[in-house]
């Protein structure tokens, strides 16, 4: 008679091999997508999965206690989805959907398939983002949960995880488990270590975590001998990487460890010979997820904090606003948290670290981390700002780019924002920010111009239900706005007009004030022109640039920022099929160091400058 | 009597105090600077430049035996200048100019400043810089070159650098060397290790580095030990990192080796003070340099290789054309190279790598890295050219804003564009690439729809003095051109016109064939659309679109990219005050898997959505 642990491994296998099947088929019926990939891992997956160790309340996927499992390595998504409908998350024939246009089951997981805890496919970000769950779950939600990353071996060239890796041992992050599926070919051939496991674990493990090393990860006993170590282990502080030598193709002997065959499935002649090579089907066979451990969610009451008011005319930096901000609005959002790349003292989140250290992370200077950190904790519930100088967010457009995929609605905030930042130069100087964030689909791109629309901006973009860019000016800016004045997301402030404005004038941020100077000086000139604050260039106020265009003979538009893909473009594609033509004010000379008020003029985007461009159209 | 060692140090110890008088000086005169990140460095820099070890020819800078000096830590520039002024390449007078609007010495190192190997300031860039340059002397120029790379410990947070490290190893590049600045002290605080020298070591040991400590960076014995292995080791094919204790602000006992004091300069006050404590000045006081190893230049010859030749009607993936172009232009550029980020089979430039091995570099998953190689490869006169996923470059995003401030001019290349990629989904598709590469000041946009358009395009590019981009596409379209059709920088093509056209539609890549085919269906229907092929995006033929929409009643834009910062907004931008409404078709829609012409359609920039609505345009 067979003995438990006999009965439990004969399941295991039966899993293995029908999972192995159902790789197969989904992938030949869609004609594309990586059978070898999700091959070498589908015993550790399985043994992860359905072995009374992964802990998931498939009727309350939200429970703050289950772990999460998230596949860094996306492009194994066919293993992925196989799990899931071994779990009985998907029928079986679903999975013939794979690829399909329209089908939740994407080439690479989103969040159209609802058990994807993060959409992956750009290798080297799944690291990050379970860095950031396992973060939420120990130092906020206090909870149980485990967080376990499936990596690549390719992937691990990647700096990203090499981040993570810093900053979960930092943090540690004892819930967080990496398991890396060593199957030692990447696309186009070998990886730089090959089958080498202790080369991993040799570079792995100095930085801080526990490294268990599985000789063989397609046998059972090593795979479970090696996950008991989760549990005898305790609280150690030390997150844990599993590095396990894998044969990409395992199952199918043709394709076995041998190159040329990443992201091809097997065709229709060879089809039926593969599936009789992987045995009899048990299309009945399904697992068994554990129970997470029964913990009781425990949300920290938060406390009202006194911010500066501000009076019309007071002299305060739009970047102060941002961290007055945040500390007034800690009551009103709970799960509001904030994340800094170091320069907490010049993005001036440190305001909030101060008040609300427990609410704070320390990123240091590893942006790329910090967004799949801040996607971690969105996927989590908190309403992570992420914030650095704007130029520096650029270094993680690409973990930027995936959180629709996620819909993970991080809150970024730019500051140092074009070349009115001065002396430093333009490696500080944001100006391609604006073009970065307009590119994210259904994300808000607000740029305020005094301390007022500020407060009221990281309110509404803590509020909304999408990705959201908050650009901030280093110098300081007079409060133009009342206290009570209302900003909504798509909104502008027609700031001056008059029944007969020949002309107008679309700024926002430190460009709104010079406007406002160069409406004096054409008045006095005895030219009208209308200065609207354009706070909201993602969605932007259509029908009142419209109204301003036919009521005027001229727009100008002027931005620090580079001409492409910022507010000049945005307005023109408002204006796209409107006949008043606009003038684009913008950065079009190399930038320097300099002070702010030499670099904007030499720009051709200070008050003077607007001014005469204007007049030379007028006279031209 | 002194030694000639003791005379030796006596010199080196009134360089330093002399160098710290003017990192002193240069920043309170600015009003701004990082003084305290330049004084923990000094005795390193000036123990590796001026006792006899860095090896450069001031009358020949180019000199390929020359070693390369790189500010990392960018910031540092006080002390960088300082150090070129000792070497009598500045006037001190003209430190004085620092962060001056219109001085070379910028706030943070830029090309402005010709001694400046490559533009710094955007932390963790450095290394990967430098690497690229090392690859550059061992294995195109073989020559005696060394780079030096001067880190700070801050910036180790960043992956970038872990690329670089690994990279590095795998080239077993012994003529890089890392100078760690271990100062403690980041912006808003201590670092991740604070002054555990050790703690480095472990981490970057591992990777195949040679790690020597420097327990006391400020004491030249000490360092000039240390700096010996470097004479005595020969070519081990390592690395080399010092790992050196420094203080944050040495020198000045108010701030050593205190938080606070980042990036401030000191205050006139103070400054009297400061001076004297730093002792009597010699102001004529200058290091020398030594000479490099005579060296012979070995410039590879080169070889012809035929590549295919195209017709027609031929359907040929301009992915595909590009690795042809790239074979075929090898002999035409001697200094063409070409680097991947693991997925020339996809991006086709194995075609490259098969033929010309020596002229390749496999870079792995890690893009930052790739593109500071490539950036240094370029400012050693190379013409890189970097392939990989258009939707991958977004990770080296902040990498390419940084090459115009080095004037380095390397040619991207991203493939996989858009979402006629199909069923892998958007993870993988490029959809913001053109927003991104628009916004590089004097950088090309290119974007064949065929295969004889793309070999052109890429001859323009190797041969154009600048950053340049050039978008591919996964799938076939048609040769639409005769093979000696000609291409120019800014240029486009009207392929169909009438002297009663009513439409123009503008496009470029595969929406241009959809624009072909809307065309005739349009036609059919009565109505005659002007098609143009927006081959260079970035400059465009600016007087062929204003032709074209002086000509006709409406323009078209059509582009399988966002709509912020592409073709849509290009063509906004070129007409932005002409009256003829313009519409931009593009990705609007959340992208999905699925088949490319699905996607297409699903988007409304298939010919059958574009003749759609064109037509109710028409009859609006």
């Amino acid at each position: 008679m067979a003995t438990a642990t006999e009965t439990q491994k004969e399941h295991l296998e039966e899993l293995c091999q029908q999972i192995r099947r159902w790789i197969v088929r989904c992938t030949s019926h869609a004609g594309s997508g990586h059978p070898t990939s999700s091959l070498s891992a589908v015993e550790l997956m399985v043994d992860l999965m359905f072995d009374n160790r992964f802990r998931f309340d498939l009727d309350q996927p939200d429970n703050p206690a289950n772990d999460r499992l998230i596949f860094s390595k996306g492009h194994a998504s066919p293993l992925f989805y196989s799990l899931w409908a071994a779990a009985g998350q998907i029928q079986p024939d679903d999975l013939m959907s794979y690829r399909e246009f329209g089908s939740k089951l994407e080439g690479h997981p989103t969040s159209r398939f609802p058990r994807t805890e993060a959409a992956t496919g750009s290798l080297g970000q799944g690291l990050s983002i379970g860095f950031g769950m396992a973060l939420s779950a120990r130092y906020l939600d206090k909870s149980p949960s485990r967080t376990f990353v499936l990596l690549g071996d390719s992937e691990m060239a990647e700096g990203s995880q090499w981040e993570a890796i810093q900053l979960a041992a930092y943090y540690k992050l004892d819930n967080l488990i990496g398991i890396l599926d060593v199957n030692r070919l990447g696309q186009r051939g070998e990886t730089m270590y090959g089958h080498d496991l202790q080369a991993y674990r040799d570079r792995i493990e100095p930085f801080g975590w526990r490294c268990i090393v599985i000789d063989d990860g397609h046998d059972h006993a090593q795979v479970r001998k090696a996950f008991e170590a989760l549990e005898t282990a305790g609280h150690n502080d030390q997150p844990t990487m599993f590095i396990a030598r894998t044969i990409k193709g395992k199952g199918i002997p043709a394709l076995e460890n041998e190159g040329g065959h990443h992201g091809k499935p097997v065709d229709d002649d060879a089809l039926g010979k593969i599936l009789s090579q992987l045995g009899e089907p048990n299309e009945s066979i399904r697992g068994q997820l554990a129970e997470p451990i029964v913990y009781q969610p425990n949300l920290p009451a938060s406390r009202g904090i006194d911010a500066p008011d501000y009076s019309i005319g007071d002299e305060v930096a739009t970047r102060d606003a941002y961290g007055n901000a945040l500390v007034r609005l800690a009551s009103k959002y709970p799960t509001l948290i904030a994340l800094d790349g170091e320069v907490c003292n010049s993005t001036r989140s440190k305001r909030f670290r101060d008040e609300f250290p427990d609410r704070f992370f320390e990123m240091f200077i590893a942006e790329q981390n910090m967004v799949g950190a801040a996607t971690g904790l969105a996927l989590r519930g908190k309403t992570p700002f992420v914030s650095t100088f704007a130029a520096f967010l650029t270094r993680a457009f690409d973990q930027i780019r995936m959180t629709p995929y996620s819909d993970a609605h991080v809150k970024f905030v730019g500051s140092h924002c074009g070349v009115s930042i001065g002396q430093d130069g333009p490696s500080q100087m944001g100006l391609e920010d604006i073009a970065m964030f307009r590119t994210i689909q259904d994300g808000l791109v607000l740029y305020p111009c005094d301390a007022v629309s500020t407060e009221a901006l990281v309110d509404l973009m803590a509020a909304h239900d999408s990705v959201a860019y908050l650009r901030t000016t280093r110098g300081k800016t007079p409060v133009i706005y009342d206290s009570d004045e209302e900003f909504v997301v798509g909104g502008c402030k027609v700031l001056r007009q008059s029944d007969d404005d020949q002309v107008t004038l679309i700024a926002a941020g430190i460009t709104l004030h010079e406007c406002l100077s160069a409406h004096q000086t054409l008045k006095d000139a005895g030219v009208n022109s209308r200065v609207i604050d354009l706070y909201s260039i993602k969605p932007l106020d259509h029908a009142t640039i419209r109204k301003a265009a036919d009521q005027t003979q001229v727009v100008f538009t002027v931005e620090d920022h580079f001409p492409e893909g910022g507010i000049g473009e945005a307005v023109l594609t408002s204006l796209s099929d409107h006949p008043t033509p606009v003038n684009c004010l913008a950065v079009r000379k190399r930038p320097l160091s300099g002070s702010s008020e030499k670099l904007l003029d030499a720009e051709e985007i200070s008050a003077a400058k607007i001014a005469d461009a204007v007049r030379r159209w007028m006279t031209r």
